[in-house]
């Protein structure tokens, strides 16, 4: 089984890949952006991809919803990945010895708590955690510091100076696992979709009523300006749902009352077991 | 009047605030980080400050709306800016010699179908798109291109090479004006507002069917992970509406059936005489 990863070996979509496909032999291919991961699914490079959607703090990553309908792809698979920050060199550095700090804007945002309270280093931003983890041991550079994931360090042999430096304990990275194409199945309590509502008032309260009739959640809703039509919105929604016949009856429901209804996945919600490690006991949204 | 930027003069940011405050004085503040904008308001060091809040092909800039909170700042404006990159060098370079090109990530993003087509160049990531043009000319460095906005070709004398290259040409950035306190006012037509919604089905489309029973429009809603509470939801939402009666009446209606509910801002609606310069019709927006 091919899968294709955005950014180096050790990264947090591996750390990702090894979640999902936990019990299942694979080989990961880098990519060096979302884009290429997309395009390697379509042309059947890769049997899946793997992708970033959104961040408990930073919010969606919008473009990459545009890469899943842009190479018709399928999201198949979700998993909420905790992010978990670790400040590493070199075998043998004394953290105190440390100059500079190197790695990607948003993890260098994360732990922005951290950098404060230490805030004689030069911070270098870079365009990969786990590549500049790789560089520093590589280049043995000394003094130089790299903020990453434990996997890296792992991979690449560095030494964990300060463990978890994210500043938000509890901040998930959410992936979508993409595929080129599905067979039907009924292995299913999740959903993603999107749809524009008619340009009159309380169209969209008009779906939502349906959800609510129907007894569906709505785990996540963003209303998305039309590129080519300004002030126009469409919404991304995630659903999830006790039974197949909800779901059907729902599409059945809103395909009159919405625009440009697409499906962009059907797929099981993330088996929490991450979450309960981390002692997390209300999972249930419900707005 | 001093008015705080995120960035360097030449930035969007300075587009955005000449646009706002196009018929007064100013003084412009530069500062390195969108946390140091809202910092500076809340110690009363700017009058006002500028932050881009969203885009429409990036989305929200969630953090941003964090500091809102958080510094206690009040949104007393909006302004929507058209991003329009152009490729700009040292006066007198001939583009075939052009070999590397910098800019800031967004940017680069923003113009994956002209960078796609020159694919020759070395394209070099940076923290910002002015500073780039800024230093391409104090360090006179020949054959690299910076992409960055006319208001940065015209501040540092550089030559434009090609212009208008973003893929998207109806890609607009919104910016959120701030500031410290504010004189009641009645006039404003737009308001951002921000709630949760008791755990029970069906709250959210309660809170919608009041909008529409007040005939009040929304803009944007979008569903927030609340950080400290896993799986449960924040709701950013922007409305207009005709009168200040029906916002108020509103405001009575759901306090009672939202948790938390907090204005950040009540303001004008952004004057779209740009978006007539573009030839934009269709400016409502009307779920």
């Amino acid at each position: 089984m091919k899968i294709g990863i955005q950014g180096t070996l050790g990264s947090y979509h591996h750390q990702a890949a090894d979640l999902f496909f936990n019990s299942e032999e694979f080989i990961l291919y880098e990519y060096e952006s979302f884009k290429k991961v997309a395009k390697s699914v379509s042309k059947s490079e890769c049997d899946f991809g793997l992708m970033a959607i959104e961040n408990t703090i930073a919010g969606s990553i919008l473009p990459n919803y545009s890469l899943v309908t842009k190479y018709n792809l399928q999201i198949v698979g979700e998993i909420y990945l905790p992010i978990q920050h670790q400040l590493m060199a070199l075998p043998g550095t004394d953290f105190d010895k440390i100059e500079e700090i190197r790695s990607h804007p948003m993890a260098i945002l994360q732990c922005d708590q951290f950098l404060e309270k230490y805030n004689h280093f030069t911070i270098r931003e870079t365009s990969d955690t786990a590549l500049t983890a790789k560089k520093i041991k590589s280049e043995l550079s000394r003094n130089i510091a790299a903020i990453a994931s434990q996997k890296a360090a792992d991979l690449y042999g560095l030494e964990i100076l300060k463990r978890n430096i994210q500043t938000f304990h509890k901040n998930f990275t959410r992936f979508f696992v993409l595929a080129k194409e599905t067979e039907p199945t009924n292995d299913f309590d999740k959903a993603s979709i999107t749809f524009a509502t008619p340009h009159k008032s309380g169209s969209l309260a008009n779906v939502l009523n349906e959800f609510v009739y129907l007894g569906i959640n709505m785990e996540k809703i963003q209303s998305i300006p039309i590129i080519e039509k300004p002030w126009q919105y469409n919404f991304h929604v995630d659903i999830s749902f006790e039974t197949i016949q909800q779901y059907e009856e729902l599409k059945k429901r809103i395909l009159i009352k919405t625009d440009n209804l697409k499906i962009l996945g059907e797929y099981k919600k993330n088996n929490p077991y991450l979450l309960k490690e981390l002692e997390y006991i209300d999972l249930k949204s419900n707005f």
